[in-house]
């Protein structure tokens, strides 16, 4: 297991009147990078979270620093480091980065949700054991 | 002049797979409410700040906690309390609430820049008496 | 019961780097358009017929001439004229016009399905003798 | 020189209460299979073209038929057959499968335009030759 990046190209679509990242399309971005970490890295597909388990992951809490803009065309890493791993809650960091250009800092509390009734449910077995594992990688960042 | 508040509906566009609010349009939402506090609370049109004038008003940090789902449907008042006036920087918080009920807080800290060339200009004349008058509103959140 | 226009203001979410709305943009204005119509002009509130009735109102077919750009700012008008009804689809034109200057023309197949199975249904009852009502308004565009 | 096909994943942020996509967010993929055809088939980084030479693709018409819905997950594959280069405009049909199995065709009108003052820009020189051999790319369709 490896530090995981998202990587993405900026594109029109993410792009305001001056050419740079309009700053919502970055939390698309942190949504990517969430879906992709889960597939990717932990080896659980995230789509079967939500149709197969029935789980969901809304992020109870997010803040982010825009330290530099990200214009069309720039190649965007996001890498995922896990700060903190609770009961129910996931607390990821993401470092935006543009060929080793820091552009954003973000941080995020996931919670695990039964989509049927809301409520947050405890993270255990193989998903903790993973989360632990890439927990317990060394923060490059 | 009074608080401002933003009234919108919540719609399709807007909501995931659970029927709430997917978290990034709420970030969207935040830019419609500076635009409409701009142009309806502090009476200068947003669109001509930046068509006219130049200037742009990017989002340099944002946080928001996400306190309880919004639905399908629902009618989301969000406030804009002005907390910090900088030199350069206006620094908000955003309360949302539907029918009084809270559902999320938000905070950022947006920018004025020239959109020529990224740099920040000061804050004077017409638009900081204005801002500060919004600031000496009585914060009845 | 009279033609139903939706107004919306052109915000920064919208636009482009040529600070022109982007054009993906116009087709969830239609979507706004389509949940005001059935809400306001209809007299059927959008989000009952997906909550309550666990209905759908999928579009199977959209096009749309883009004639003039929209600049951040603009308020728009999309007025809404239903050409044909079928068994269990709405077709809709869109005319959109800022200050009686038309800006896009635009046509959608709306088809009614059931969420759970994603099935078509008949149009009947309160629904279709309103929609009726809707198709025999005179066509101003 | 062979036909493009863009690889995408369904994901939350596409997606819609019914856990399809939404169907504005197909015209934001449509938009990123441009993007990605001119850099990676034509061979001409398609942020340059706005960046460096100033101009502007804009799509002046669009159409879509919404064969089958795409749900959280799947794996969009978008083909890109250039159907009728003009003067000024490019004609251009997507071929949307997940797997082999059709699920939306669309075919979009985009202009060249000069950013600065909006006009048509006629196609010539090497923009065109990669253009024509893009357009005798065999249809597989």
């Amino acid at each position: 297991m490896q530090r995981f990046v998202y990587q993405t190209t900026v594109r029109f679509t993410h792009t305001d009147p001056a050419s740079y990242v309009f700053f919502p399309r970055y939390f698309e971005m942190l949504q990517a990078t969430v879906e992709d970490w889960f597939t990717h890295a932990l080896g659980i597909r995230y789509a079967d979270i939500v149709i197969e388990h029935g789980l969901g992951l809304p992020t109870a809490h997010t803040e982010c620093d825009f330290l530099k803009p990200c214009r069309l065309g720039e190649r965007l890493g996001i890498a995922v480091v896990l700060e903190k791993l609770g009961r129910t809650s996931i607390g990821l960091r993401f470092d935006g980065a543009v060929d080793g250009d820091q552009r954003l800092c973000a941080r995020s509390v996931l919670v695990v949700i039964e989509l049927g009734n809301g409520r947050p449910v405890p993270i255990e077995g193989a998903l903790r054991a993973k989360l632990e594992a890439y927990a317990a990688l060394p923060d490059d960042g």
